[in-house]
């Protein structure tokens, strides 16, 4: 790259919105990436930050002098910054807290004091509150004498003298309602508030549920903490998707796909460590059956068969729980059905297939006998992937682990080894 | 389920959101949703067939009268009824359009005309459009004689006397600014507008980059169609996560949890039958060499370890390939350093884990030999499945196939194979 290539690029660079520049970050090789960041408009770098991943915005951070950085996190918003605050250098927290208002300072620590998957950590301080007992002739003068509203201002919060939270007042009933009209007539008082420990994955249903644009938060008291806005839940909603698949192959949503080689490298080798453990596992129970299949090899033939149809069943209706528990879909009543239901598919498959493979077996190896051992380890192993498909998550959510991330592992591990020992074990004692 | 308790559900239940009934309904087993779904308030109707997925709500329209439907149907909005109208029966379809105004029907046809997962799909031509050429006081007083705006309108759309898009006018600026400045002024004009054909995923990372509450269709001629809103935008990041996660298991995100047995399990033999296929390529693979497994029974015992560790690393650079092509980070350029990158990672890890392998091996079975073997082949294997499972994606990609549907398949089979014909091969020429 040229210098005049350079300015052309920084030129196209800063044409584009900071959350695009932020993309483009992240898809970059590491080398490339620091000359693009070197490019970038400062005034945007803070914005950038906010968007990128955590690990790409702890690289960036690393090549940034702590003067720019204090100027780029400086005109953030409380929540902006209360997201990306602990990946701050200390010099650079203490400089920026010391220029903030006493007030920005009381709200960065309130929405810091919840975790960052809470209705408490989306939240932002900023919004428009007023009055029940005035006109709205009065709120629209009062609008106009700001200069701007908040980002995604639908909706104007009812507060008494307290702080307490009464009710809504939409912007657009504000513009259709005569103006002579009191604040409590034209309020709404059947939007429900959120608790400030509400998760992040309940906050989304919320507002999917209800189509909102933001949302007002509340503490036990009723009193109003601050409000969480759509723009915030479509990233929860994009960072959950993206987090339940990486997570089943032990990949996290934060990590940089330009990692160095390295890093990643340390990073995947616990999952195939994992893996390879309950690889062994497998090994170990075929081992078990060693002297069956020196006298009939065709069993180590057809042995990956049984484990893997018990995998692939196990894992449809795996995912069918997760996604459920995900959307909040699946209870204590309906699991039961559920359960029922995914044995009695399990069956029924077990059944079809293990006829077409007894079938395929007995022509290929001219036994009979074979067939029918591989048919009934077929539908024993069918069944119980199902149990465990449906069981495993339910277990794991109650303890508090991610269904995710745990799920496939532990499921792998019962249709392996209940795939070998039914198929392995059977013909033990039939066969021999 | 007495006639009194029946009678507590309705009442419980007509408190609910319609998006909260939906999901209620899709979380029940089939007899106890038709009993709900009786006592639901028919006003509901409409939207709560609009929110369920689409399963559940051809089991829904197959259980309600036809006048219902008409009057359950007649009062959607354009966008939503042309989501549900294929799934109504055609007598019912009639009913509804010929009770329509000219202007909405001309509406629907506009909307139906494109793809469902396009922009054009995602419209609603519902709007508020204003002249640039006059001043903001008669843009409120204009908005106060309707009684009320459509939801989420967070901007007014500036067009000329052609209906050709000029720019955007905000409900927040319109709030702020002095009512005897001029639209023309106040309005925004750098605000693109997107083109009907785009693709929803590619809308859903544009709202997400720019904070969206909604944004302006326009056709080729730049003339206003309507407009996409963000609660639109959320159900397709959903659908997308849901998708992409149950696609892994050859699932399809509009299926009925509790759909009829026979339903479900011959749907999921599809998938199953699929597998089956693949295992058997690899069960053949492993006849090939069922003379050496013959001589050597160890490698029966240890061979599923190789197969198994290539798959768990291809899935790794899988899921992160899946991810990077959704987010539209992955081009040309940055795929050959993935590639390379993934390759680094792959080799590494290879040699790491092929020498814990190769020890517990020698060890287990007192061979050096054969832990020196497995070791090889593992470092083959995971190589394989960096290659494939980067390279697998990006070419289906090309070919317009949802990686995540094939991918985990041709991925598995490519490292059951390789992982089998390269351990058992190496046995064979070096073993025996």
């Amino acid at each position: 790259l040229d210098s005049g290539a350079l300015s052309k690029i920084e030129a196209q660079l800063n044409e584009l919105h900071p959350a695009e520049i932020a993309n483009l970050l992240e898809s970059l090789p590491l080398q490339n990436r620091r000359i693009v960041w070197e490019l970038t408009n400062p005034e945007l770098a803070g914005d950038i930050l906010v968007e990128v991943n955590d690990e790409v915005r702890l690289g960036l951070i690393e090549h940034t002098d702590e003067d720019d950085l204090v100027a780029a996190v400086g005109s953030l918003d409380t929540d902006d910054l209360a997201d990306i605050f602990e990946d701050l250098p200390k010099v650079v927290l203490h400089q920026v807290v010391r220029a903030m208002s006493n007030q920005d300072r009381r709200r960065l620590q309130s929405v810091m004091s919840y975790d960052e998957d809470s209705a408490g950590g989306l939240m932002n301080p900023d919004m428009v509150t007023i009055r029940p007992n005035v006109d709205l002739g009065v709120v629209l003068r009062y609008l106009r004498q700001r200069t701007e509203l908040p980002a995604n201002t639908d909706k104007l919060f009812v507060v008494d003298r307290d702080d307490r939270y009464l009710g809504i007042l939409n912007i657009s009933d504000l513009l259709t309602t005569n103006s002579k009209e009191s604040v409590s007539n034209t309020m709404i008082t059947d939007q429900k508030a959120l608790l400030p420990t509400l998760s992040a994955n309940e906050v989304a249903l919320f507002f999917e549920d209800y189509n909102l644009v933001s949302a007002p938060v509340v503490d036990e008291d009723n009193r109003l903490l601050g409000r969480i806005t759509v723009d915030d839940v479509v990233d929860v909603i994009r960072d959950e998707a993206d987090r339940s698949l990486l997570s089943l192959a032990g990949l996290d949503e934060d990590d940089d796909m330009f990692a160095p080689v390295t890093r990643s490298a340390k990073r995947r080798a616990v999952w195939l460590g994992i893996n390879l453990f309950t690889a062994f596992l497998a090994a170990w129970v075929i081992g078990i059956f060693a002297a069956t299949i020196e006298q009939v090899v065709a069993l180590a033939v057809l042995m990956p068969i049984v484990a893997s149809m018990g995998g692939i069943a196990g894992s449809q209706t795996l995912m069918l729980v997760i996604r459920g528990i995900a959307l909040n879909q699946i209870g204590t009543t309906n699991a039961r059905w559920l359960l029922w239901k995914e044995l009695a598919v399990g069956s029924l498959n077990g059944i079809l297939w293990a006829c077409v493979v007894a079938a395929i077996t007995g022509f290929w190896f001219q036994s009979q006998s074979l067939g029918l051992l591989i048919g009934v380890a077929l539908v024993i192993n069918l069944i119980v992937a199902a149990l465990a498909g449906a069981t495993i998550p339910l277990t794991l959510k109650k303890m508090n682990i991610d269904p995710a991330i745990a799920g496939g592992v532990i499921l792998t591990t019962v249709t392996d080894v209940i795939g070998f020992f039914s198929f392995l074990g059977l013909a033990t004692v039939f066969l021999i």
